[in-house]
C-alpha cells in the first residue's frame, strides 16, 4: 500500500519493537511471568492448561510492563508492583478468554483460541477465575486505592464490551460512539495499569492524572491501529485473521469513515455485509478496496498519531531517563504496528 | 413419588418457605434491593436491561439474607450489611449469566434466560459488568478482610464450575468428586455470606468459623436438593425445568448413586444417555425409573437432610432470638423444596 509505504518512511529512524523497555523491565518482567505462572496453578488441571495456552502463548505483557516502567520512573524502589502487574495481566487474560467466547475468532497471537480447543464454557470459566486471581492479588497487597482503580476500570471495560455488542452490525455508529467503545475496552487498563505506578510511588496527583492521561491516549492508539491492522495485515506476520471485523460485522472507524463518505451504491453494500452479514466471496477485498478509494485506512493512522503524539506529552512531566525514553519507545511501537 | 410424600408427612410442622425471615428483614431487604438497582444501572441501556431482567426475575435474595440475619444476629448495628449484601447477590447473579451460557438452560425462575434472550455475548459481558460492581461496593465498603473473603470464595466458585464441566459426562464420577463441586460452586457463597455477618460485627473466630460452617453446610444441602428436583420437579411449580441435567450429562448424587448400583445394562443405559448424550423419547422416564428403583433421589434427600442438621448445629453457639430462629428456618426451607 502506498500510503502505508510513504509513512514508514518518515519515521524510519524510530524503533518500532518492545525491546528497549522489555531489556529495561528484564528482571522485574521475569518475577512476574513467575508469578503469574506460580497464581494461575489450580487442583484442577484444565484451569492452568487453558490459561497457560493463552498467557504462555506470547503475549507481549505490554499492560503489565506499563506498571513496571511507570512505578520505577516514578522513583519506586519497593516490589508492590510485581503482583500487581500480573493483577493486570489476569485481568487482561480474562476479559481476552470472554472475548474469544464472544467473537468467534479463529486465531489470537497465530494460535487457536482457547474457545476453539476447550469450547465457550471453559473459556468463560477460566477468565472469571483469572478475575478472581487478579482480586486476590490486589486483596493481598492491601491498597484500597488500587482495588479502586481496577475494580472500576473492569466494570468500565464490561461497559465497554457491551456498547460494542450494542453498535455491532449498526452502519449508523458514530466516530464518537466508536471512540467511546475503544476508550473503554482497551484504553481503560492501558490507563490504570499507568496510573498503578504513580500511586505506588506516592506521586502527587498531576502526575498520576498524566499516566492515566498517558494509558488511556496510548490505549486509543493501540486499538485504532489494531483495528486499521484487521483490514490490512498480513495473516502470518501478526498473527491475526485479516477481515474479523468485517466477518463479524464489527464496525470500526475504517468502517465509520468508508460510510461517512458512501454514496448509495456504497452504503447498500456495507449494510448487507455488515448489517445483514450476507458475505460472499470478494466481499472483504471489495471493502478494503473502498477504504483505500476514501483513504479510510490512512484517517485511522493519521488519529492513531494524533493519541500517540498526546501520549508522548504525557510523559514530559517526569524526568528523563531510561524509563520514560522506553515508555516513549511504546508509542512508537504501537503506531509502528501499522506502517 | 411415594417416598416424597411420605416425607412430608414427616415434617408437617415445619415451616417451608422463607416468610419469616423476609418478614424480619423486610426494612434491610427494601434498602438492599434498592442499592441493587441504582448499582446495576449503567450508560450502556442493554446492561441494566439484562441484569434487570435477571435480578428482578423474583429472586428469592437467599444469599444477601444471609449476610444481613448473620449481621444482625451477631449484635451488629450499622449500616456495611446492606452494600455487602448488595455485593454477594451480584456476585451471585453474574455467575447465574455465566453458568446461563454454559447451561445451555431454557428456564430459570420460571422466565426464559438471560441467554436465550439476549445471545450468550451479552450474559458474559453482563455478568463481568456485576462481577466488577461488586468488587465496586467492597471496596467503597473498606475491609481487605472482606474483600478477602468474597475475592477466594469467586475463585474457588470458578474452580468448581470448571471441575463440573471436567467431570460432566463422565459416569465414573466418585461421590466426592460430586461433593467437591457443589461445595465449590454453591456452598463456598452460602458460607462467604453468612460469614461476613460475623466479620461485620467483630465477633471472634470461633463465631466467624461456625457461621461458615453453617453456610457451607446449608449450601450443601440446598444444591442436593435442588440437583434432587432436577429430577422430581414439576416445572410449573418450581420454575425449572425436569430433566436439564439430564439433557447436558450432568454427573449429580442421585445419577452417582444409581450408577453405583447398577448392573451392566443399566450402566450401558447411562453411558449412552449421559456420555455420549445420546437421548431418545422416554430416556428421562426411564433414568428417574432406575432411581426410585435404587432409591437414589430418597438418599440424595438423606444426605441434603444430614447437612441440614449440621446446619442447624453451627447455630448452637448463637444466642436464641429472631435472627437466629430464622436462620434455623432457612434449613427447613431449603429442605422442604425436596418434599
Amino acid at each position: 500500500m502506498a500510503l502505508v509505504a510513504s509513512a514508514r518512511d518518515d519515521d524510519t529512524k524510530k524503533p518500532a519493537t518492545l525491546d528497549r523497555l522489555t531489556a529495561l523491565l528484564k528482571t522485574d518482567l521475569d518475577r512476574v511471568n513467575t508469578l503469574i505462572l506460580e497464581r494461575m496453578q489450580s487442583p484442577v488441571a484444565l484451569i492452568p492448561q487453558l490459561a497457560g495456552h493463552i498467557i504462555a502463548a506470547g503475549g507481549k505483557r505490554l499492560r503489565p510492563m506499563l506498571t513496571l516502567a511507570t512505578a520505577r520512573m516514578c522513583g519506586y524502589r519497593g516490589d508492590r508492583h510485581l503482583a500487581l502487574a500480573a493483577a493486570v495481566e489476569f485481568i487482561h487474560t480474562a476479559t481476552l478468554l470472554h472475548d474469544d467466547v464472544v467473537d468467534d475468532s479463529d486465531l489470537r497471537r497465530g494460535l487457536a483460541t482457547a474457545n476453539a480447543v476447550w469450547g465457550n464454557k471453559a473459556s468463560v470459566l477460566v477468565g472469571d477465575f483469572l478475575f478472581s486471581r487478579a482480586f486476590q492479588l490486589m486483596v493481598e497487597d492491601g491498597s484500597l486505592k488500587v482495588l479502586g482503580i481496577l475494580s472500576e476500570a473492569s466494570a468500565i471495560i464490561a461497559e465497554g464490551e457491551v456498547l460494542q455488542l450494542v453498535t455491532s452490525n449498526d452502519t449508523e455508529t458514530t466516530e464518537d460512539a466508536y471512540l467511546a467503545v475503544i476508550q473503554a475496552k482497551t484504553a481503560q487498563l492501558f490507563a490504570a495499569a499507568s496510573r498503578i505506578g504513580a500511586v505506588l510511588a506516592d506521586r502527587p496527583a498531576p502526575e498520576e492524572e498524566a499516566l492515566t492521561a498517558y494509558g488511556r491516549n496510548l490505549g486509543i492508539a493501540f486499538q485504532l491501529v489494531d483495528d486499521m491492522l484487521d483490514y490490512s495485515a498480513r495473516e502470518v506476520e501478526l498473527g491475526k485473521t485479516v477481515g474479523d471485523d468485517f466477518r463479524e460485522g464489527k464496525i470500526t472507524l475504517p468502517v465509520v469513515l468508508a460510510w461517512r463518505q458512501a454514496g448509495e451504491t456504497e452504503r447498500a453494500f456495507w449494510r448487507r455485509t455488515l448489517e445483514e452479514l450476507d458475505q460472499q466471496e470478494g466481499d472483504l477485498a471489495h471493502a478494503i478496496e473502498l477504504m483505500n478509494r476514501h483513504g479510510t485506512l490512512g484517517a485511522t493512522l493519521d488519529r492513531a498519531r494524533h493519541y500517540g503524539e498526546a501520549a508522548r506529552r504525557n510523559l514530559v512531566l517526569f524526568r528523563d531517563g531510561p524509563e520514560r525514553r522506553a515508555l516513549d519507545e511504546v508509542v512508537d511501537f504501537c503506531l509502528a504496528r501499522g506502517y
